[in-house]
C-alpha cells in the first residue's frame, strides 16, 4: 500500500499519536502499514481493531490524529482530528469490459460508481460519448463525496438524474448498491462488473429483492412487539428518528423498545422478547442482512406500512439525512 | 424480578430518560424489564444491546440516569449517573449443601464468594463457627465491593488473608474465581457448589491451568511479533501498561503494536498478521478463553516471562490496579 500521503499528512498535522482504522478487508495489511508509518514519521501508531464499515463508522481513539483508510468521508458529518485516506483506483488500461455492457437501453445514460471507482469516472463518460450516448452524472454533496458515488444509506447521485435519463450504468463490482438503484426507479439498470469481466442487468434481482421486502413487512403485520434499533455510530445514530417510530406505533396500539448499540448483529439482537425489529442504523443491515435474523427486521419506511402510516405503493428506501 | 428498589432509585433520580444495562443472561428479561418499569415510572426506557460483561463495562448513554443490573459497582472507578441494580441472592433455607465440603483441610478457614451470593457470607461463617472452624474475610476495597467478593481482575479479598488461613472455602457456582485462588497459593481451595449440590477440590484443574499457561507462555517464545490488546472499556482501559509493553518489547528486540478496540474476540483478533497477544483488557480473556484463540494469549506478567524480564517461579497472576 502507497503511504506516502498519508505520512505527508501525519507530518503536516503536527500529531505525536495516531491512531489508524481500516475496514476488515485491510486486517492482514493493518501490521505493516503500522510497521511502515511508525518508521516513515517515529511516531507511536495505535491500531483499531474494531471493524469499521465507512465514514459513518469513525470512533474515537485516544491519539491526536485519527488516520481512516478506505472510506471516503461522508460531508455532512463533523470530524474532529481525522485523516481520510482513500486511493482512488486508477482507471485501467482499457475499457475494453464495458463492450459487454453495450448497446444500452437508451441513449441518455446515468453514471454511478462507487468511491473506489471514482477515479474511472471521466474515462467511462469519454467512452461511453465516442459511442454516441449522453452522460448524466450526479453531484456530490450530502453525504457524498465525489460526483456518481453511490452509498448505502444515500443514493441522491441517482435521484437527482432520474428524471433525465434512460438507463443506469452501474460500473464497479457487487450488487449491493446498483440492485437498490433499481428498486428505486423503473428504468433499466445495468451493471458494469470489472473484476468478473461481464455486464449484467438487475431485473431478477429486483423482482426478489421486492418480494422478500414484501414477505419481511407480510411477516411482521402479526408482532405486537416491536425493537427498534439504533445504533450509537457517529454517522448512524438516528434516536430522533427511533423516538418518532416508537411513539407512532403506541398510537396505533402496538408495543416498541428502543435498543441501543454498537455494533448490530444477529448475535447482539438474539434472545429478546420482541415479534419483529426496525433498524435505525445502516439500512444496509436490512436491504442485506434481513434474512439471517430470526426475526423480521424492517426499515423505518417499511414499519410505516405494517402500521398501515403508508402505502406500499409509496415504498421508498430508507436513507440517512444527516 | 423485583424492580420496587430501581423504580425508588429512579424517581429519587429525577431522571428523565432511563438507560438499562443487563448481562447478556437477561437477555430474554430485558423487555419485561423495559415494560414494568415504564409503566411504574411512565418514564422512556432505552435498552442497551451491547453486551455488558461487568461494572468495569459501563456504556455511555444518552440518557439522564444508567441503571446497570447484575453488577456490583468498582468502588475504585468513577461512575456519573449510574445506579448499579444488583441484587444479593437470600440465604437459601438451610445450608446443608455446605456439609459436603466438610471437613475442610484445616481450622483456619479463608472465605470467599461472588457479589451474588454476598448475602450468604454471615450465614455461612456461622455454619463454620458452629463447627468449630474459624473463619477469616477478605474485606472491600480498591475494585472490591462486598467483604470476601473475588473479581476475575482482583483477588484481594483473598490474598490479603492468605498467610493467616490453612484453606479456602468458595461458595458459589462454577471454577473460574476459585481456580485463580488455587493458582495464587500453595493452600487448597474447597469449591461449595450451591446449584450442583456438591463440594470439590481444586487441585486437578490447578495443575491443568499451570500446564496451559506453560505451555502458551512456551508457545509465544519463538514469537517476534506482538500485538498488544486494549480494551476501552471504562474498568478495562489500561493503555499506559500497553505502551510500556511494547517499549519492553522493543528494548528486548521484538516487534509491538497496540490494538485497541472495545470488545475482544477470537473473531475481532482474527487476520492480523501477529505471532502472539498480550491481553490487557480483562484478565478473563486470558484465563478463561486463551485457547480459543488462534495465536497464543498472554497476560502482561506471562509476557515478561517471554521475554526473560521475569522468573516462572515469580509467575502472577494479572490483575487491574485502578
Amino acid at each position: 500500500m502507497e503511504l506516502t500521503r498519508c505520512v505527508e499528512a501525519i507530518r503536516r498535522s503536527g500529531a505525536e499519536t495516531i491512531g489508524i482504522q481500516y475496514p476488515a478487508g485491510l486486517k492482514t495489511r493493518a501490521v505493516e502499514i503500522a510497521r511502515n508509518i511508525e518508521k516513515e514519521t517515529s511516531l507511536s501508531v495505535i491500531l483499531s481493531a474494531n471493524p469499521s464499515f465507512g465514514a459513518c463508522d469513525v470512533q474515537q481513539m485516544p491519539v491526536d490524529l485519527v488516520v481512516h483508510i478506505g472510506h471516503a468521508p461522508i460531508p455532512d458529518l463533523h470530524y474532529k482530528d481525522v485523516f481520510f485516506y482513500d486511493n482512488a483506483l486508477p482507471p485501467p488500461e482499457n475499457l475494453v469490459f464495458l463492450s459487454k455492457a453495450l448497446p444500452l437501453p437508451g441513449k441518455r445514460v446515468g453514471l454511478l460508481t462507487t468511491t473506489q471507482f471514482r477515479g474511472w469516472v471521466p474515462a467511462v463518460k469519454s467512452y461511453l460519448e465516442d459511442r454516441g450516448y449522453q452522460v448524466f452524472i450526479g453531484k456530490s454533496g450530502g453525504r457524498i463525496a465525489y460526483e456518481g458515488q453511490l452509498l448505502g444509506c444515500d443514493y441522491s447521485a441517482a435521484k437527482m438524474i432520474m428524471d433525465k435519463v434512460d438507463c443506469f450504468l452501474y460500473v464497479g463490482s457487487g450488487n449491493f448498491h446498483p440492485l437498490a438503484i433499481a428498486m428505486l426507479t423503473p428504468k433499466p439498470v445495468v451493471v458494469a462488473d470489472f473484476e468478473r469481466g461481464e455486464a449484467r442487468r438487475l431485473d431478477e434481482e429486483k423482482d426478489r429483492a421486492i418480494r422478500q421486502r414484501h414477505g419481511m413487512i407480510t411477516a411482521a403485520e402479526s408482532a405486537q412487539t416491536f425493537g427498534i434499533v439504533v445504533s450509537t455510530k457517529l454517522g448512524q445514530h438516528r434516536m430522533e428518528l427511533a423516538k418518532d417510530l416508537k411513539s407512532i406505533a403506541i398510537e396505533h396500539g402496538k408495543e416498541a423498545h428502543i435498543f441501543i448499540m454498537d455494533y448490530v448483529s444477529p448475535e447482539t439482537l438474539e434472545g429478546y422478547r420482541v415479534d419483529a425489529w426496525v433498524n435505525t442504523a445502516c439500512p444496509r443491515i436490512v436491504m442485506e442482512d434481513s434474512i439471517l435474523y430470526k426475526k423480521p427486521m424492517l426499515t423505518p419506511q417499511e414499519f410505516e406500512i405494517v402500521l398501515g402510516k403508508r402505502d406500499w405503493k409509496d415504498y421508498e428506501l430508507d436513507e440517512i439525512k444527516t
